[in-house]
């Protein structure tokens, strides 16, 4: 049997509000053959030359860390406000009301490493965006900013012109 | 070199509050080598015939994710409320004032698998303790608590009784 990752997404309705369709990775996460498979995919779509790989808190410290010890790479949390213990930089990104902010340990990057951005759905590139610009505050290069699912009908990609991208699912 | 895990964790005092040193693991994390060398460590503490592996959120996602396909199992992410969008188990467990609870989707386990819960931190015992509920009210069978850092003045493995805990590191 050919392994469609998409057989593995389960689509939520009303979450987390109503008339949003979610994208759920429970499935997949909780079948080892689909994590495997789905790991072995995603390293397909990114470069292999990566010095640290960030995880967006937190649906994207799953396959960050995995991507992380594949590419033989340093693996980094960004989070929300007041979870990281030591100093951060940090970066606003707007939300449908009002503006949320992001966090990355100020020596979580070193200048002039490569970068390979990881979260597990691209909506409307806010987050992205704002943890692009984090490692660039550190001297870091970002080299891709990769996805396991895009939803193209939120035209993310607009906020991350100029970047890498990759998605191993497009909706 | 000797690897020495404990040369990678940083003391950050008095977070997340005034009289605590937090045990900062981002350093081990973002060093390629040594987040190859603390799983490959982790490994050795575990069974290797385990179904499930579930990872505490958020710090428990890390380690949770590689454990699982280090041993070719599912993983399971346990999270707060509100944050998994299907179905749930929930948990309450006490906090220092007041309770909190945590959530497990009611299909992430099936009946009779072999469950491994892992997390970052073994503290007083609390939230590990409510996720082998969680895993009991499933029908999964608890095989170890596994955990990369033990704070063995706080007594958390009192609450753990009758179930098989490892920690890589005790303080």
């Amino acid at each position: 049997m050919v392994f469609k990752i998409e057989n593995y997404i389960r689509d939520v309705k009303d979450f987390p509000k109503e008339g949003i369709v979610f994208k759920d990775i429970t499935p997949l996460l909780a079948d080892a053959d689909a994590l495997q498979k789905t790991t072995e995919e995603l390293l397909k779509l990114v470069p292999s030359d990566i010095d640290k790989v960030i995880g967006i808190e937190a649906r994207g410290f799953f396959f960050g860390s995995l991507l992380a010890t594949h590419l033989n790479a340093g693996f980094v949390p960004v989070r929300k406000p007041g979870k990281l213990p030591y100093k951060t930089f940090e970066e606003s990104y707007a939300l449908e009301y009002g503006t949320d902010k992001l966090c990355m340990h100020i020596d979580a990057i070193k200048k002039g490493e490569s970068v390979l951005i990881h979260d597990d759905v691209l909506a409307t590139g806010g987050t992205a965006q704002a943890v692009a610009k984090l490692v660039e505050k550190a001297g870091g290069e970002v080299v891709m900013l990769n996805f396991l699912i895009e939803l193209s009908f939120l035209n993310g990609k607009d906020k991350l012109e100029g970047y890498q991208t990759s998605s191993l699912l497009t909706y």
